[in-house]
């Protein structure tokens, strides 16, 4: 898949979850690879990695590394970005940021390619990448807005573990496990690491993902409130969340509830919309079962929507069920999607 | 805890998993007690359930098993009830009934005793037990509802497959270890055991609880929307639902989107009102990450509320996260505290 005529790009934090899929997602990514540098903590330097058949040795992510690279997707969380990044985008290469880190700096575009990627021209050395719940949830929402205007969203959240890491899904597999066999747990990792209070996770649910703001809201809520508006770039939306984690190992769904601005709209009229909508499956057909759930999503580059009916009790109001794989469309698979468009657009061009 | 002066009480479905917490829940009922019944289908009949370290012989229930029977509590199924209730209360019972087979009769009152216990009063030998979802709902919301008025209701759900009964618990079980073990499944139980298909529960979200009405919503979503207007005697409150069943054992969870009717009410003004009301245990202090949990919730009778906070754009719009135990409050505890509101209130007296 090498191509001499390729680009040069570096993975930060290539050992965890999403690093992992931004590698499978680049073994049959259009864009044109010339070599491929991954790049992590000091700690897992020197370890290999397996790319095509190929022995990848780990380098430390320090900024020199950055030297001659064009493209560097960023996904060791945010204090690597923010210290790395500029150090990277100094030295040439466009970063594609996974992280929280600068998702809200108004001189970072926020992207999702099927959205807006217009906003990439405006690009001065750093892209960020939006929140996994956001990501699907404005891929499945723009198609409609586009058509007939949209005025609100309230959205609820059922959260796959992996959106916290590898050691989120071993802390679910683990627990199940000893639940199963009426053993004792120790929940350490869930709902966020770095707080004081852990929780069972296996066959519960944990109304919190991310740290709580000074409003009562989690981060991960205000991320999708945020997020939204930004990457819509309409402040005007009226975004409410609600976020919870579940015993899912991948594969996020939300319950949205919107209102359009249009008075005629029928739920068949939205069905049309998203079944032409690019980078969407439309599964629904309620009378022969159909309708997405996470198990079926995993491994799938689409947003999956189903259940559309409109509120008996609101004309504009509808209800949908949007299911994606979190690792894939909500993560490493829009990274590198943003790094086609990079191409497409004749913004990222080889010297 | 035999009462000679007590009632004769039976319940119908005591094997099942509801029956069994009908029967846990007279064991320390205000209610009293002289003779308690058990009645099942055939195929249970001669089997015996322990009940306060005596044995009682499980009997058919028939027509005349209701001779000199006080109250029926019944939770076998809706044709069980349709061919039996009005038998019973034809012999003089009054039936509390747990199935949906009554609940949108407009001779049959529909009751959660902190909302609405005053509609005892017009019952003509059946009352219906709501639906489990609903029941915790309205119960958290009626306090909001009397203080500040309430005109809109999104609730999207988060439930544990015990609503589906003991099989579907089995299933559960039986399938997160098949998965653990990497060993291929076979669904046979849920989403509903008589529709065609059966999907994946463990590790999984299904949009789908009960059977898909010809408007696309489920039966279970259009209890949530009827059940609420009837209970809170509303057909102006607007009331969306969407239903999803997920790998949880016991405790369903809710996240309530509302508008109140006043323009000045605070989150705190909710939360000071919910701590004060019956039945109803607010766990609410995001600084400390307490809110409340399906896991925390199993065995306990009230309804617990969580993550009260208003919404950023909209000045009487507020989320709340609610959950209960779904077999006690949901189902089992509401329908022994119905009886247990029928003796205070002077509607059943001793003979």
């Amino acid at each position: 898949m090498y191509n001499d005529q390729g680009f040069h790009v570096a993975v930060v934090g290539a050992t965890g979850a999403v690093g992992q899929q931004m590698l499978n997602m680049l073994k049959d990514t259009t864009l044109p690879i010339r070599e491929l540098t991954c790049l992590a903590s000091k700690r897992s330097a020197g370890q290999t990695i397996d790319f095509e058949g190929e022995k990848i040795v780990i380098k430390e992510a320090v900024p020199e590394a950055f030297e001659g690279i064009d493209v560097a997707l960023f996904s060791a969380g945010g204090s690597v970005s923010k210290e790395l990044a500029p150090e990277a985008a100094k030295r040439g290469a466009i970063v594609i940021d996974n992280t929280s880190a600068f998702r809200m700096d108004e001189n970072v575009p926020l992207v999702v390619p099927e959205v807006n990627e217009q906003a990439l021209f405006d690009h001065q050395g750093i892209i960020a990448n939006p929140n996994c719940s956001t990501i699907q949830m404005v891929a499945a929402l723009e198609p409609i807005r586009k058509n007939f205007g949209l005025n609100r969203i309230i959205v609820s959240t059922y959260q796959a573990v992996s959106g916290a890491g590898a050691v989120a899904i071993e802390e679910l597999r683990n627990q199940s496990q000893q639940l199963l066999n009426e053993e004792a747990i120790k929940p350490e990792i869930l709902p966020v690491k770095s707080d004081e209070k852990h929780y069972q996770i296996a066959f519960n649910a944990i109304p919190q993902i991310d740290k709580f703001q000074d409003n009562d809201y989690t981060f991960e809520e205000m991320k999708m409130i945020n997020e939204t508006k930004k990457i819509m770039d309409d402040s005007n939306i009226r975004v409410a969340a609600t976020c919870v984690r579940l015993p899912i190992a991948t594969g996020h769904a939300e319950s949205v509830y919107i209102e359009v601005d249009k008075d005629d709209v029928s739920s068949e009229d939205l069905k049309k919309i998203l079944s032409e909508a690019p980078g969407v499956t439309l599964q629904d057909d309620p009378a022969n079962q159909i309708y997405p759930m996470p198990a079926d999503s995993v491994g799938k580059k689409d947003v999956f929507v189903g259940r559309i009916r409109r509120d008996p009790d609101i004309k504009n109001g509808f209800h949908l069920w949007v299911v994606s794989d979190n690792l894939l469309k909500g993560a490493a698979w829009n990274s590198v999607q943003i790094a086609e468009s990079l191409v497409k657009l004749g913004i990222l061009k080889l010297k």
